[in-house]
């Protein structure tokens, strides 16, 4: 396999071109059965490992250099949070059985294995820095015991935690490299820190790798991750590498928390699927931008991954991955001379897929709750959401919905 | 688990209630990089087993009643056609290793299982009766000999060409129950049959089961069926039953060969694919409009499957699928208030989706290139497509365009 | 003015070759500010002489050869329904208004002078051939008397009434020329009787010009119009001539009753109105079917008549109507290079139109209620709607939205 | 008429509540026939003056407070720009045409009148201050020969020529009011001068209003006058009011130059036109924003500035203009009782128009040529265009559309 260069190395790989991430665990396996939505339970790993590791497999095939352990938003605190019955199996056993799953797969193949860890309830609850590292350090045990690549920590709304996940993690994890990346846009964190500036902390927390993933689609993500390269090369950063795993999902109408706000999230998505072409653009684009580690969050199936992989293939030696379409030349195949027609990169370049709905719009009206941290409505707790709370949240959103919000469109 | 009833005969559970069948293989395997776009191929069986095992293995926890053995479009001549890889294999095998998979994951889980054949090239270049029913003995031989539960003759646009399968088929395996299904519109077949008479004429020619699959949406597809059955019950065959295994695709805008016609086939249908509310919609008006055998074509994910078997829990013992979301209760474990306050049937039935893209329309401008079996564009051979004949094709296509064809809409 | 034939003979000049009919009055005086939407005020011409006049002006510059006088719905019993204070005037003082001011301007222009009947409230009511046939010759007294070229009876959706109307003014005023107009659409009246059928019962009451106007969109109205053609024209009727006078909205999902059922009407339909270029093609498919009399109605304001004629204007002896843009000759003299750059037929007959609007979606969802003559809301009377009336709409409203109705789309 | 408040003053009216501005001239006659695209030849006043004042008389009866002669776009070197032939007329001969008129309508029903002024060719040409201000003294001299309420330098995209203008009137017509309004969004000027800084220029030049118009749809022009207000309220100018005369088209996809820049511009906007309840909603939100001058610019028909009145009642003394539906009272008169039932502001203020466009999509791709004062193709001149001038602009336009440009969507 071409890709593979030998080099065991994270950061030795980026400083030599494109690093390709894999795609998001808890959407795909939830639209196979195996997770639930909500929870997004990542016990998954434990009750169905061949599901995982079929999953693995096929964003590997599809040339992912680097396969995350699947252990998203399985902290402690997390797992226990609103009835989840993924308690009781406990972060370690579930961060063992992801790590072992990994590396069966990926090793073979030649790919790193990434451990990760995302934000907190505790944060959410307290913002108290010494629990919320206590917390980072429950889920990186095993990662420390068992041994992994890179850590990535992801998906933090606000910049502060993950500037808190950092620090844990390159003081419990000497010596491995630290991704670290934000679910913001273009603009600022949820608490206004500008999003260029965002990338500056992250640097100064130790972060190795800087970026953004999940909440928003690729386009909003290059420009969100390029304001952080502009900010962190001016504060002299100057070894700091960047990174990006966006949805694949368009979202250009989603408001402060991304896709979550969305009328859609998470069961009505389909209309907004990137197609493979825009993959394509995402992954020449984030390339030209000087992102190194392209990879994929919700909603990207191994055909995305697969796509970033043909167009970033010169890049890498050549290398193509299983199952590559090469702009549909395998179209030429087909049975029909119009379908035949289509075989080429000037037709699917320009395609603007229809939508078949005509009685959707383009654009949503998100929630626009305006609430964060320290409202009631946005504390975390064990007991599962009962018929009084629901009602509370049900009142609030009738009183969110008389409120005009003008949407930038 | 509830749904199996113990009965092995698939009409007998067809006269009891909603069966339901599992999802197109082709275009989700694709997808996960175990099939080609084009060619179609059904090699997967021989080549990658696990992947389609998983597969099949997804669409039962997801609720089908029938597997349907992974051999689509796998008659010989077409295995041959216009330099496909597959011909190298040969039917016999392909067919044997996909039976084994098929029985192997099925049965232990109390489901029934499908062969079946479709469309041949033979037909499009000869029209001749004896040569296309050679065709369909040689795919039907393993069947024959491995034992299935019944036989699926599905995607058919010449209905002509549909009933000489089934009776080949019931000829050749005696006692098998027979599906026919064709991949025509609300209106009429390709040679312009009208469509409640096709399913007359499916009738007359033996099928115990008749109806569509793929070419067109849900909806659509309900339309077609819903003529077959008036038109069959008026001509008085009282035992049929009816089937429908329509796209996941929304094609409101589809003309006569469907979603085949559509710019954005294969590779950038993502915006029309349905949501798993939409697909409970269908659930529900198929089995209204006296359809018993309901399941999916190209498209289909297991999670649509499972929208389903949820819809149609009541008609199936109260049966529930793995992975039941249960109109998005599972939500109210999510973190975020207003998420949870979308854990309703009203929120997701009433829900138009956004599509996120202001850049596509709704309707597509189709292929319509006029020509069918015949024409010197549409013969089926077995080198490949070669830049003389691409250059045929682009110049008509090129023909077509400047011919302005008025879209019903 | 060359397109002025000298001929005095409507009939005569159809037999030519197109004529050009107005554009529809109520919609563009309402913008203007003389018509109340609604009961839709015909007293304008006594009220404001002049803007009528103007409107005349406009559409006589633009090309029309016939000017109807603005007597729309002006039926004794429609004037006085529901609170319409125009009762006051009565329907012969409003005629007479409406002849004075349309001769005034028409006549030396050299275009001819229609009058007008349309559907009334006594048929609705009591579908007593007697009554209707009454109020038809109250309404004709005045264009008996001062003298017409042609009478147009129009927007009637039940055939029936539209019979009785040619009945009686061939009757009472012999020797004029009878044009019939249904607003129905491509497939039958409200009471179910087919479109093409219409046409052969309008030919056999002895309409000598047959055809469509309003409700629908210029491209549903032709397909209406080619079915009354085929069906009249093998029917026998040889010297019939077919006209069409539809909205200048797009309607493709609009319901029985057309652009009344959309949501829209009255107040929202701009997103839906015509560009001069579909204009264009309207009056090139129109006079391609066959349809001779070609105009407008609601929506139409003088630059939609103008398109029409330039688009035909080689058909009438190369006349160019005033301001004609020649698809946009008149932009070369643009200060902006890139609008200069737009100077060309290729560029607007292959623009689609951008909405602007990514919360709006193509289709709506129609009040469809499935009430008609005789349903107790259908009732006509004098007395404005009162509270209770209203009452009852809304609870009525409220229970049709429960009712899915699945549109054809 | 109420709304007269008998105070001449225009600065005293807006001191004491808004002042309704008219809507555009050049469009509205356009599709009337009496104005042709491309030059917007102002020379209607002199060859149609009754199709102007029945224009001036309708918005008046809309509710206008402030008539605008209409002189728009007549500088000398304007007249003469690419072979128009308004140029023989001179704008001596035009401006007093327009004034006759203005005033013969305006003055009876207790409307003030406004002289104006816009950008040049001459500025585009040269940026020479000294011979863009004879320019401007050439057309106010009939403006100060004949006496106006006010002056408008308006239509500007770079403040610069705008502040020049507005010195130049202040000195050249001493004592009367001079207000300035740009063309641009809520970003910068065409030069990148900040919207919020372009407004305290203004100030500074001494204009007594201040604000934008044309170019963009009320929303965004909102937005623009915001962040004037801001900076120019900052800056310490109490004294100064601001205006606001948008677009009646929707652009939320235009790019720097506004509606001209998209591809429907000028013949195709029509999807694009606002409701009156999308200028409700504009009055009552520019009015919320402390802007106090509110009227109308291309697209703007008289139903546009009646909304507007009627949204503004309470703040004019109750005032309704001729022909209010007061958010659609009047369809209780209607025939159809499901159409009464849409009487009401509930229905009316949550509706999102339907387009019935399923081909078309909500943006477009804008032509962005990114080219200003200086270019070649920019330069003005009196010849016509010629093939050779057509021809580089060609070629310029396909270079321009291989040049990808990421909208922000």
């Amino acid at each position: 396999m071409p890709r593979a260069t030998g080099v065991r190395g994270f950061l030795e790989r980026l400083d030599r071109g494109p690093v390709i991430g894999d795609g998001g665990f808890v959407v795909a396996l939830e639209k196979r059965g195996y997770v639930e939505a909500g929870p997004w339970t990542p016990q998954a790993v434990i009750e169905h490992p061949e599901a995982v590791k079929q999953l693995h497999r096929e964003f590997l095939r599809a040339g992912s250099d680097v396969c995350q352990a699947f252990t998203f938003y399985a902290s402690e605190d997390k797992l226990k949070n609103r009835g989840n019955s993924a308690g009781s199996y406990g972060v370690k056993a579930i961060n063992q059985a992801a790590c072992d799953i990994v590396k069966e797969v990926a090793y073979p193949e030649g790919s790193l294995v990434a451990g990760g860890v995302s934000q907190t309830p505790t944060y959410m609850n307290t913002t108290d820095k010494a629990l919320v590292q206590a917390e980072v350090r429950k889920q990186c045990a095993v990662f420390k015991e068992t041994g992994v690549d890179l850590m990535i920590c992801e998906y933090y709304d606000h910049v502060e935690e993950a500037e808190w996940h950092v620090e844990a993690v390159k003081d419990f994890m000497p010596g491995v490299p630290v991704c670290a990346s934000l679910c913001i846009n273009e603009d600022t964190d949820v608490h206004g820190v500008p999003t260029g500036e965002c990338g500056v902390k992250l640097a100064r927390a130790g972060a190795d790798v800087i970026g953004i993933n999940c909440h928003y689609d690729p386009f909003r993500c290059i420009k969100a991750v390029k304001k952080m390269i502009k900010n962190v090369k001016a504060a002299g950063f100057d070894k700091v590498h960047f990174m990006i795993q966006p949805l694949a999902f368009m979202t250009p109408d989603a408001s402060v928390q991304g896709f979550i706000d969305l009328p859609e999230f998470p069961f009505a998505l389909e209309p907004r699927t990137c197609t493979r072409f825009e993959m394509q653009r995402y992954a020449r684009e984030a390339y030209e931008a000087g992102i190194r580690y392209i990879g994929g969050c919700c909603g990207f199936e191994p055909y995305h991954i697969r796509a970033v992989s043909e167009e970033l293939s010169a890049e890498r030696g050549g290398y193509q991955p299983a199952g590559a379409i090469n702009w549909g030349e395998c179209l030429l195949m087909n049975t029909k001379p119009w379908v035949r027609a289509r075989a080429s990169k000037e037709y699917w370049q320009n395609l603007k897929p229809g939508t078949g709905r005509p009685h959707s719009s383009s654009f949503s009206k998100c929630d626009q709750w305006g609430i964060t941290a320290g409202h009631e409505l946005m504390s975390q707790h064990e007991e599962a959401t009962g018929d009084e709370a629901l009602k509370k949240a049900l009142e609030f959103k009738k009183r969110m919905e008389n409120v005009e919000i003008i949407i930038n469109a």
